[in-house]
């Protein structure tokens, strides 16, 4: 946690807020903090800043914060994800937070365990606490969207054309011939398949839908792996 | 695992094997490959290939392997990585080793708890069973090298100015004012930091053995996501 991020119910004033459970716990076990120390803070969505502790017991932590700067810029990035394995899905939920990508789909495709829709990782709570993990990893205070969709044929039909709409819209595809483009800087699309990758079928529809596919080279990389390796690429802004 | 690796103690002549354990249940549960079957096969440190099953039974299967495609080329990275946290270490095993790194080095920092040492991991057979795993991913032969370092002084005194002879060398420190480069492609040296970073006097130590400090932007990464983020920057050959 290299920053804490506070919430609208953390706040018990305009500058102050009170903190329990995991953050104060990490605030006191790894920060290893006093009465009268501050240390970085940022509310969610908003600015970040500094957080002085004037209240330390074992139940409960109090800061007033100072919020005046603002977070790293947001990568322009649409991160449209076939379903990962549950046990892969929270490390990638932090990952993109961290890395910056504000726009998650998880969608569905052939090759995705109908099991996976069932993991309780995908509940509002549990998604934001992953999300909040990555943020805090990054000092970043902008909260990622998810959306779910586990129909794959009605969200390339009726969904994907639009929200590509203004950007270059990529799909991972081991075994085409493009390799994967570098620098765009630029809105971007990116879909990554499942374990095994989407289907010819899926590729199809996805590139009807206006996606361009393209490879990773030799290797193939596990989806968690793949993330960062690809928004590496894509965009400067996040080195 | 999209490959198969083959050891010398599988081969009971000189193109079969007989696999049992993980890679037979993988065979068997995931893959489902029935008698007759082809499936990618690699013999550590050598070529690749496909295996033909000629014999599939609960405790054992044959193959009759035929070897005849070089493993993707290795990346030109020496990686010197502050020892991790015993969890992150499995996964950062595994994402080296699919990337293509060939030549890790866990060295000690100030930052690293004593007791991630202790870890079962660190033994050459769950090293191997780690790094295997990745190479199995990305369909890799060649074996990374780890080599553990448990005091810092002196090996960035003795041992590291030799090791970094002609490569480019970097050190990855939030806060420098350099950027990472990128698409070096030439034999280069890398050094990552504990949670927390290197201390001041470690980088100073490791820019004295000829390191040059970068950055990678305002967002603070895992090691897990620093790895191949940077090695993405360095190498084009990783796409």
């Amino acid at each position: 946690m290299n920053l804490a991020l506070l919430f609208d119910e953390d706040f018990v004033a305009q500058n102050r807020v009170v903190l329990r459970g995991r953050r104060l716990e990490h605030i006191k076990s790894i920060l290893r903090v006093s009465t009268g120390d501050q240390l970085p803070v940022g509310r969610v969505n908003g600015q970040m800043g500094l957080g002085k502790v004037i209240k330390l017991t074992d139940s409960e932590t109090e800061l007033v914060v100072v919020l005046d700067q603002q977070p790293p810029t947001p990568l322009p990035l649409t991160l449209i994800l076939a379903m990962p394995r549950p046990k892969m899905l929270r490390r990638i939920l932090q990952t993109s937070a961290t890395l910056g990508i504000k726009d998650i789909w998880l969608i569905n495709s052939y090759k995705v365990e109908k099991s996976f829709w069932q993991t309780p990782w995908l509940s509002d709570e549990n998604l934001r606490e992953n999300l909040t993990l990555g943020l805090e990893q990054a000092k970043d205070t902008a909260m990622p969207r998810v959306h779910i969709r586990k129909l794959f044929k009605p969200f390339v039909e009726d969904e994907l054309p639009a929200l590509l709409k203004g950007k270059q819209a990529l799909v991972a595809h081991p075994g085409t011939s493009a390799p994967c483009p570098t620098h765009l800087n630029s809105p971007t699309a990116l879909c990554i398949g499942p374990e095994g990758g989407f289907t010819p079928y899926e590729v199809v529809k996805l590139e009807e839908a206006g996606c361009q596919s393209v490879h990773l080279g030799p290797r193939i990389l596990r989806v968690e792996t793949a993330v960062p390796v690809l928004v590496s690429r894509l965009f400067d802004a996040c080195l």
